[in-house]
């Protein structure tokens, strides 16, 4: 395996974007990466995308979406539920890192506005198991509740402890252009949201959306003398896709394997990691993210909010462009989106919320409520 | 990149498999490859699905399968339309071939049959373009339709002229245990059978089913002096996803493409191949197939099949386990099952239909009406 690195990013707003097709929005990923990285084509195409069959009546998106971008070189899509997008970036970088291909575009993306929100909370659902949790009437967000339930339970917390994260998300959303939303809420809001499924309320829960995000990857050795941004880690780790199967519905699993494999590759710890773009899909998964994943012990999640280390300036900043809660979740794209904000970190272009001095960076994205976690460790040198 | 070996092999029976969920069909393919491979377990799973979110409900359905095979290891979901399972070996040779893994399980699966074929029918039509084909009302059988319209007018040919494909591959699944169909056809069959869409009747097309196949591959290196069934040739090229794109609707580009490269790979042509699994979804296809690969000239493709070449005993032998037509289509599972009967007959393990001293063989699957097409070469050495 030869070392990678990215060279190129792109990204859409992630919003309602009725007026344009999964293609069109794929496509202006792929033109602003090309663009960015300087060059007009890539010897290969990795989509990662979850919904495409179900929400807009088309498979075999890949060739879809190569084909409208006028690049008709091999196209897959990969698909791991909200993991879709980190495991398209760990497919394209196994291609290149292999030495099949030169250079690789990986995009994510997903267009899910257009159907009324019964059909996509039931699309959403495809991601836990049909058989023996779905079928039983629990929706995605029932199952983050129950295991939010659990959580506050076991380890004493009340709901607005949480509020921290949906706070720091909205604050540093309100800097990125890219954003789904552009408001800041507080702790009375958090408090007095919409409930949605006890105890999760509209606060705790991302937006959906429609947006796609793109990256370009080269191998890293024709990049010598140059900053280069490298992929240092990447690993993938799976778990029992029903929760009612784990023997700690608790604890991460997958995150914390994948975590684990990352910090060996690139020969670090949690304490070396300047920002973590992580999977908060509900202010629970906030929590048990950053437990899994080695930056605070079990049960104690929230005391990272609670105690401001969260937010840029933070002791490990997180959702530094919004996270999913406020940049966004369109699902497939979510994974690729997080990567293309980790590299925006280290190369200095946040801004108000630049995260000072980043040059290790990591990103975690789930599939399902736990069953595929996809985690990479960005470098710059 | 390092050469890759097939170690073990599996399938199940393709039929209505209403008794058993996807998780069940999946495991028991890879139960089957794991014994054949004499391993019990596989650093990483690769599965090959077109219509699991669509038909089963279950997106996510990699770490499903792995969950259910009781090996929690990195899993991931490939879609290309009905060259998914070739797309999922081309993912998990590059993972094994960069060094990242050292074994993959490789699965194609597909359980199609709960639904009603009007259901069936529409998520089929998923593999082409959504927005600029289907949009148009016309069903996947439709659009290959028209293509066999076309080369029936350009070059002559009248629909019997097909028959051989039918019934050669009807013949070869008498034999196949595993195959869908097990009855002989005559001439007057294929030419008295129900019209589907004009030219393409029920004997021209394919039936879909549940099933699953599974493959287990290795670094060559670790089995020097054996008997070694190695890749010697893997590669995916895309063409336009709507037929109306394409400068010449007859030629199959990325069949074209993936051949020549697949050749190059493995240094030899067309003329060396023992053995060659086509795609024959409807019999065009075959002829186009066997056109774009270098076995007939342009136009010419049915003359392979008047001549008697296309038998087990033939100059160019294929389908010779049913191919899609007998031994059946369940879309995302086929790919797979196409290289498990290569490995078969490189084994000499096909009885009345084994091809004599067969050493090198060609596996071709083809994603939607020619976007996406996967080759591989395998050798025995």
């Amino acid at each position: 395996m030869r070392p990678v690195a990215i060279i190129g990013i792109g990204q859409t707003i992630i919003s309602e974007q009725w007026e344009k097709s999964i293609r069109e929005i794929a496509g202006e990923a792929i033109r602003l990466t090309l663009k960015d990285a300087g060059r007009s084509s890539a010897d290969g195409i990795f989509v990662g995308n979850m919904l495409s069959g179900i929400i807009n009546s088309q498979n075999n998106l890949a060739p879809l979406v190569a084909d409208w971008a006028g690049l008709k070189v091999p196209a897959v899509k990969v698909e791991a539920a909200c993991g879709s997008g980190g495991a398209a970036l760990r497919s394209g970088l196994m291609a290149v890192a292999s030495g099949e291909l030169e250079s690789a575009l990986v995009v994510g993306v997903e267009k899910m506005t257009d159907r009324h929100p019964h059909e996509v909370t039931a699309a959403l659902a495809t991601a836990a198991d049909a058989d023996y949790e779905v079928e039983m009437g629990v929706t995605f967000v029932g199952l983050n509740a129950l295991i939010m339930r659990r959580y506050m339970y076991d380890y004493g917390w009340k709901h607005a402890d949480f509020a921290p994260f949906a706070i720091n998300a909205h604050a540093n959303a309100l800097h990125n252009p890219y954003a789904r939303l552009h408001n800041r809420i507080t702790l009375e809001d958090f408090e007095g949201s919409e409930m949605i499924a006890t105890p999760i309320n509209l606060l705790d829960a991302s937006p959906i959306g429609d947006g796609a995000a793109a990256l370009f990857i080269v191998p890293a050795g024709s990049l010598r003398g140059h900053t280069r941004i490298l992929i240092a880690g990447s690993a993938s780790a799976t778990d029992t896709i029903a929760i009612h199967d784990r023997p700690d519905p608790l604890f991460l699993t997958a995150a914390y394997k994948s975590a684990q494999e990352v910090y060996h590759q690139a020969g670090v710890g949690p304490h070396d990691i300047d920002v973590f773009e992580l999977h908060d899909a509900f202010t629970i998964m906030s929590a048990l993210s950053l437990e899994a994943c080695g930056f605070a012990e079990r049960g104690q999640g929230p005391r990272l909010g609670l105690d401001g280390n969260i937010t840029p300036m933070g002791s490990i900043p997180v959702m530094t462009r919004g996270g999913l809660k406020a940049r966004g979740h369109p699902v497939g794209a979510t994974g690729v989106y997080q990567v293309v904000e980790l590299v925006q970190q280290l190369r200095g272009e946040c801004g108000e919320t630049q995260v000072p001095e980043a040059r290790l960076g990591m990103a975690q994205n789930i599939g399902g409520s736990g069953a595929t976690i996809v985690t990479h460790i960005l470098k710059r040198e």
